[in-house]
């Protein structure tokens, strides 16, 4: 059932955005009486944000399978984690954060809660982020352009939000993958 | 009186966003008939987008000034370069068009209105930033590196909503212009 809540949330989020989403809604969505609904999440900030922490390791999680099955070696490497992190910050989940933190930052209870999650997120995917380009931190600059990596596809996600930018970004991230890895060898 | 009342709306979507911006708070912030602002923007719509497109290009002249005056030749310019795009993109107004790209997302009428402005503000930066950084295009490479660094500061913008995010981003920055400049070269 908790399952059920998290993703009608996310649904609902990115369908309506934070506004646009109630507690009815999502209970009506998710076929859970108000009651049951109420008992787990008392509040529309509960609702929110346990669904967005919640899917957000689901796709972190798929995303780490994904690493482990596919990805090539060598030269190709670089490009191919660049692909897996777009994808991700471009998925419904990235949408469902970005409606989240955008209301946050106008209500100072949403903020208290989602502040912590943002930052144990951007932990968690840095440290992917540096497993999967199989790089070493301690080199001078490598953590940075590791940073610099995923403020790239956040801006992408970003840019993503309101027109189709596939084409843009694929471009984008062709010449990001050359410049990262030469900047890293 | 329009130059008030496109101040008075960004004021507010920064402060309560744009769910919690009427048409009713903006006359009264600028000391604006209701009449008077019914006239020139009969909707919430058309106040906020004239808003945006207004403040974006007073800014983007304030850049453009700031550049003729002070940005330093030879190897230190890129980095100044980046650091007038992330004040650019960490100031209130990315803020208020963060509101306004965000609400566009699930609302058709404004994406509408908002979708060209989008590709209007960021054909003009794209300009800018080859011009100040005095890069050639037509160079393999060059267009997509340009178009990278505005997607990185765009999600350096997104990074600094809800938490404050200047030392981290200076660290992102002063690597990425010696990155840049190696690939520019």
């Amino acid at each position: 059932m908790r399952a059920r809540l998290m993703e009608a949330t996310v649904e609902l989020l990115v369908e309506r955005g934070f506004a646009g989403t109630s507690t009815t809604s999502v209970s009506e969505r998710a076929g859970v009486s108000r009651g049951a609904q109420l008992h787990h999440f008392p509040t529309k900030n509960d609702l929110v944000v346990a669904a967005v922490e919640h899917l957000t390791e689901v796709r972190g999680a798929e995303l780490a399978a994904a690493a482990e099955r596919g990805l090539p070696r060598g030269a190709r490497r670089t490009r191919a984690v660049l692909e897996l992190l777009a994808d991700h910050f471009t998925s419904p989940v990235f949408t469902a954060a970005l409606e989240l933190w955008v209301a946050a930052r106008t209500d100072e209870t949403l903020r208290e809660a989602v502040a912590p999650l943002e930052q144990r997120v951007g932990r968690q995917t840095h440290r992917m982020t540096v497993e999967l380009l199989g790089v070493d931190e301690s080199r001078t600059g490598v953590r940075e352009l590791v940073q610099a990596t995923l403020d790239l596809v956040r801006g992408l996600g970003l840019a993503d939000t309101i027109t189709d930018d596939a084409r843009r970004r694929k471009r984008v991230l062709d010449r990001w993958a050359v410049t990262l890895q030469e900047a890293l060898a």
